[in-house]
């Protein structure tokens, strides 16, 4: 008996010495055993999602015949440029020259490019065009546009573009070893609120025609010959511009190019991070003091209402019903409650309360649930906790909505290099709501050094449309916008409001984009004004107008020498993708953008124009995407310009740190380096609304400047190298197309034709 | 133009109004293009990984097939048993009985087995044989086996079984509504230590002889007739049950049918879960105030040399530096060095230093890379500094390294609810390491009521053989235990050692399991006095030697009122899978078990015998196995007892609480339910070392009970049904095996050769 087993035994042991990888010992499954069959497919699967490297090779040989006589002319340029740059900007360390030398993926051969000529021009010129779209839209709107990019695109254009924010913003002076503290005053900006102390009354007259806010130089507004000259947008070009864009995402041969480059751009990617990884790591090593901790971070995609995490919320509620038991908080049918009578009638004490019956965090339930999410704000499923704790305005004011958020405020300041964009919300109901949040910040003076606010508007027409709360659309768009209006024109008529705009960067568009669209928005549809039914208004016909009268209200406080504003919406989170078309023209960067992988042209146009896109991953893995499915490290590879977020700290997070909660789990599940890691954060920076003094101090004082000259080291932690490897990269992509429509300037009539011809609406 | 494009744009509205999901929209892939492909074949592997759900009906229709007359019979017994327990010692609230309630997979049919009659019957007979081994080596050594499994076992056997730990422990008086405060004295327990207040000299003579340590009534150990009765392990029986297990994991018929029975465990658990989830959650909001952020839990496996963060080791570098420049920290060849010269010689200052020059987070490149990894724990790559700064022993006595220490204890006590059982090391070197080691933890006071010790030996006998620092295995197995049957015998000889052992849970073995092994362990290997070659031993070498050593101190321990050790070490983290045979039979419980995911034999043993398995999945992640493709999921759903530990916050986590990153990247990533962490943390503190009556404060006085009798939902905020379903499974499980063993005892013999006979080397 023993003898048997020992014979076997042995043989098991030998067997097992032979082999290094455990693959085919005799104790675990047969090949035709279910399990390793599973094992097999993960791994043949494993082999298919990292095929891009695996195909490496093939793309590059056929790439080879692309390039060669573009990138070597990029490569000269750019190393006279940044010769140039150095020359002017940098002390002229040997030192730095060398540490921003790096082993280049550079491309030779004979061919032009790899799809058919006439595909890269019908390519290169769409493409421009496209762009030409989305410059034209950001410059009109004071919104700004990629530098790089619009450089391109100038040696292209005869007419001069339109002055963009980022060429005005005066290079300030700051010394590049200037301590790096932030350049705030000690003195609380609502701490004086007095209308005397305001800028003057300009006496104008406001009217909204057709949706959009105009502006007369008289009170009488009936007087056309008054109207102030300010550049309204026209709906007209718009719509033929979304078409445009609409027909161009769907041309088969463009698809397949932007495809290509795009997997190009992965592959790049992949071959220099394998031959600078070390290089990349000595630099970040070399740099005294600074690491990933801290670097500063902006939370650019995070709602007040959910900003704390479901333990702090937890731990608030518990206190306060310890210590304003008796407080009046609530009016229930004219009857006053107060916070014990509220909490009798659901029967619960401070004690009772936890986390789970609080359930306010997202579960399985929730994927691809929104409706089930959206009742998640409501703790322990009651409305009312949500009016009363997480609500600017009601019974109390929104004192401790207020508490709370100072509460989270006071951590950020602690961590000092974690900072946040809180969303806080106007819904278009009425028209002091602007006020009324105006007056709940100032009163209570909620305010902060490391936050500035986004003001969300949620697309709830039809809601409120239904319950007969507004007559039509016009009168959304009023309630939104002139209060605003007045503000900038008169100051004085709102003192708070006026204080309170210095502190928000710009608008939102908030809702579930999954929601069936019963509208097509084109010339036919209904004016804002005529928009009577209780049909909610398409995602892109909120977003115009959300556009156009920000738009007007950017030039009109440009005069007065106020800060401007920017559109950032919730944007290809799910839905229809033609949401990110509308994305593309009208804001200066996004949240979410899931469905670009989808969308190869949109994907590649985001990439050219380097718009930015605030993703959250954990946000998505209980909403809409799996995490290992996120496309954010394809992305990221690729060189668009993604930056990590929160979303809803309630919901999703778990620890006191949620920002960091999510750069962790990034990290972890993806393998991000720190470089990545510091690239990430450099982003959230740039991309948020915060002043381009508090920037030059974060990311230095050339921040603005292109490539490497841009970046220092010694504040963002991240490596010439990969700043100079995105630069480098994206000025070759824009040299490849610029150059194929100049080298075609005279064909351009046939190629408009072919062009059009060869639009189909592709396969079902 | 534009009328063109208008067309198609309208075309596509409507083709994205009709379409709600958006696969086949005109503006993505058309089917040939390769991301589409990408795409399918990921959702084709979703689908493939996902199968086990899909398989569920035929899995379950075989199984109908298998269980008719057994399960009615375990039900009917196990209801008896639930209402007789109920009776005992439970309020006989209705309410209680109703909690307990829930929607049962019942399964009912006419055959016996879902496979061929005799394949149950080989099976079901080697599995008991197994269990017994199991219960065999645990009994023998004071270590604890499964209740629930050895009551099953009882029914089989005639000989009375040895007696086990659980059993031993008196159930304490504890009120059932207790507060739960843990049981702590406030006196620290190394305020005092004089030899003189320690227990007696017994006398007893000690001499290792083959490697295990024999205990003597005198002095003179020459005199065989005076050796004290205690049991040594038989190497003779350990070979033969060890082949025996080789041979059973490798026998076809066996491992399908345990690949059955596990894959039905998954599918039966998707079951319960889809029916009584909502019920569940429920339970869990019922319970006041207990949520899964105030449940005990015990970070089961962590390093003491790296169970602080990288930034929190960092900080403290700095302030060492800012303290202590001028204080005498290291000898360099006779040379006595300051803190500030140490720092010169690396020409480093406090600025300088960041997380990135410190460099020790395990990164991309440590994947697959031990050796790489092992190297990380050098801060700035420099063994000078893990002298300095995490060593017990060094020329400041290990005084910053306690402080340390002391500073993660203070954090896991301001949590209150975390606890951890730190790793120290014993090299087996030198016979003083012991005592070197107690003095340091009672000099500098490293004491906490959160933390219990573990002593991990690594496995490295080579290296010091070769460098002729040990003359063979023996020396290092004496260097080992020789010290702590000397601190049992006599305690006034190492008072500091007696003290300390008293928060010493037990051992455990460490190394890099995948190094190539050069020997097959059998009677034919040289015994530890005869071990002289410079190779390594094989894994079951050590752990056999260790386990041997630890029977004997146990015994001897026990006469004397001390408490007892267990064995819990490293196992099955990467190397062969027959590491995992020796953990089965020789360890209460192991930490990382990632192999058990290709050995479906044993992971079925390791499911019947409820052995603890504490998983590191993000330590796996940078090391052996990527995130998703972790077995935890698996095993947790299975029923198999897992737990979540760190391992290495210095080298894996980001934020300042490791093991709350730990459960919340675990639950995003594998959308574990409220539910499922609040088991991954009861079954932490089980598998634990800290005492019955702490256990019996944070689990509940009845925790040693089986089912949910054993459960407090007010303190593990795990619902009695879910705990009732694990229960009620696994006894079905045993009544499947220990039956069809019963109704063939007859049969046995037949069995015993048709078993051996058939058992087949295996496909190659």
């Amino acid at each position: 008996m023993d003898g048997k087993y020992k014979e076997i035994a042995e043989e098991l042991f030998c067997r097992s010495l032979a082999e290094s990888e455990m693959r085919s010992a005799p104790y675990e499954f047969p090949e035709d055993s279910p399990i390793e069959q599973l094992e097999e497919r993960r791994q043949r699967l494993e082999r298919q999602i990292s095929q891009d490297v695996k195909l490496e090779p093939d793309i590059l040989l056929r790439a080879k015949q692309d390039f060669l006589k573009i990138d070597s002319a990029a490569d000269l340029q750019l190393f006279k440029e940044q010769s140039e740059d150095l020359v002017d900007h940098v002390p002229k360390e040997r030192e730095v020259l060398l540490e921003r030398e790096f082993q280049r993926v550079s491309i030779s051969g004979e061919e032009k490019c790899g799809v058919p000529f006439t595909d890269l021009l019908d390519a290169a010129k769409s493409v421009v065009k496209a762009l030409f779209i989305r410059e034209k839209y950001m410059g009109f709107s004071l919104q700004s546009f990629c530098k790089t990019t619009s450089r391109y695109l100038q040696d292209l254009s005869e007419k001069p573009l339109e002055t963009r924010v980022c060429d005005e913003i005066p290079e300030t002076p700051v010394a590049a070893d200037a301590p790096v503290h932030p350049p705030f005053t000690n003195r609380h900006p609502y701490e004086t609120c007095e209308p005397q102390s305001m800028p003057s009354d300009l006496g104008f007259g406001l009217k909204m025609v057709n949706g959009v806010v105009h502006v007369y130089t008289k009170q009488d507004v009936t007087d056309k010959s008054t109207e102030l000259d300010l550049p309204y947008p026209d709906l007209q070009e718009f719509v033929a511009d979304m078409n445009f864009l609409m027909a161009l995402i769907i041309h088969g041969p463009i698809k397949s190019f932007c495809y290509r480059r795009l997997q190009y751009l992965s592959s790049k990617f992949q071959m220099h991070v394998l031959l600078n990884e070390m290089k990349e790591l000595a630099a970040q090593k070399k740099v005294p003091h600074r690491d990933f901790y801290n670097i500063r971070k902006v939370d650019t995609h995070i709602h007040a209402s959910s900003c704390m995490n479901q333990k702090h919320l937890l731990r608030f509620i518990k206190r306060a019903m310890k210590k304003h038991l008796s407080e009046i908080v609530h009016v229930e049918k004219g009857k006053e409650q107060t916070l014990k009578e509220v909490f009798e009638t659901m029967n619960l004490t401070a004690y009772d309360l936890s986390v789970d019956t609080l359930d306010v965090h997202a579960d399985r339930n929730t994927f691809h649930r929104f409706d089930k999410f959206n009742a998640k704000y409501n703790p322990i499923g009651e409305s009312i906790l949500r009016e009363i704790f997480i609500k600017t305005d009601n019974r109390v004011s929104g004192k401790y909505f207020a508490h709370i958020i100072k509460e989270v405020m006071f951590d950020l300041e602690e961590s000092k290099y974690q900072n946040a964009e809180l969303r806080l919300s106007i819904y278009g109901r009425s028209r002091d709501e602007w006020d009324k949040l105006a007056r709940w910040a100032v009163y209570h003076k909620v305010h902060s050094n490391n936050v500035r606010w986004l003001v969300q508007v949620p697309r709830l027409f039809d809601v409120y449309r239904t319950k007969r709360q507004l007559a039509n659309f016009q009168e959304m768009l009023e309630n939104i916008f002139l209060p605003l209006f007045e503000a900038t024109v008169h100051p004085a008529s709102h003192p708070e409001l006026h204080l309170f705009l210095e502190h928000v960067d710009g608008f939102d568009s908030v809702d579930d984009e999954s929601k069936p669209e019963h509208h097509i928005f084109n010339l036919d549809s209904p004016l804002p004004g005529a928009w009577l039914e209780e049909d909610n208004p398409p995602y892109a016909y909120y977003l115009y107008y959300m556009y156009a009268n920000m738009t007007v209200l950017n030039h009109l406080r440009r005069k007065r020498g106020f800060h401007t504003f920017v559109l950032r919406p919730h944007c290809g989170e799910a839905g229809p993708v033609h949401h990110l078309v509308s994305g593309f023209m009208l804001s200066e960067n996004i949240s979410h953008g899931l469905l670009l992988r989808k969308a190869p042209v949109l994907q590649y146009l985001y990439y050219l124009a380097q718009i930015g896109i605030a993703m959250s991953p954990l946000s998505n893995n209980s909403l809409f995407l799996s995490y290992h499915r996120n496309p954010l490290p394809e992305y990221l590879s690729r060189g668009l310009v993604v930056s990590l977020s929160t979303d809803d700290p309630l919901q999703f997070h778990f620890t006191k740190e949620p920002l960091m909660e999510e750069y962790s789990i990034a990290t972890q599940v993806w393998k991000l380096s720190s470089c990545e890691m510091c690239e990430l954060a450099r982003n959230s920076v740039l991309m948020s609304g915060f002043s381009h003094k508090v920037k030059s101090y974060w990311l230095g004082p050339n921040y603005l400047k292109e490539g490497s000259e841009g970046n220092d080291i010694r504040r963002t932690n991240v490596p010439d190298i990969r700043v100079g490897y995105r630069f480098e990269t994206l000025c070759q992509e824009l040299t490849l197309i610029t150059q194929a429509v100049q080298t075609e300037e005279l064909e351009t009539i046939q190629e408009e034709d072919s062009l059009t011809m060869s639009f189909s609406p592709g396969p079902q």
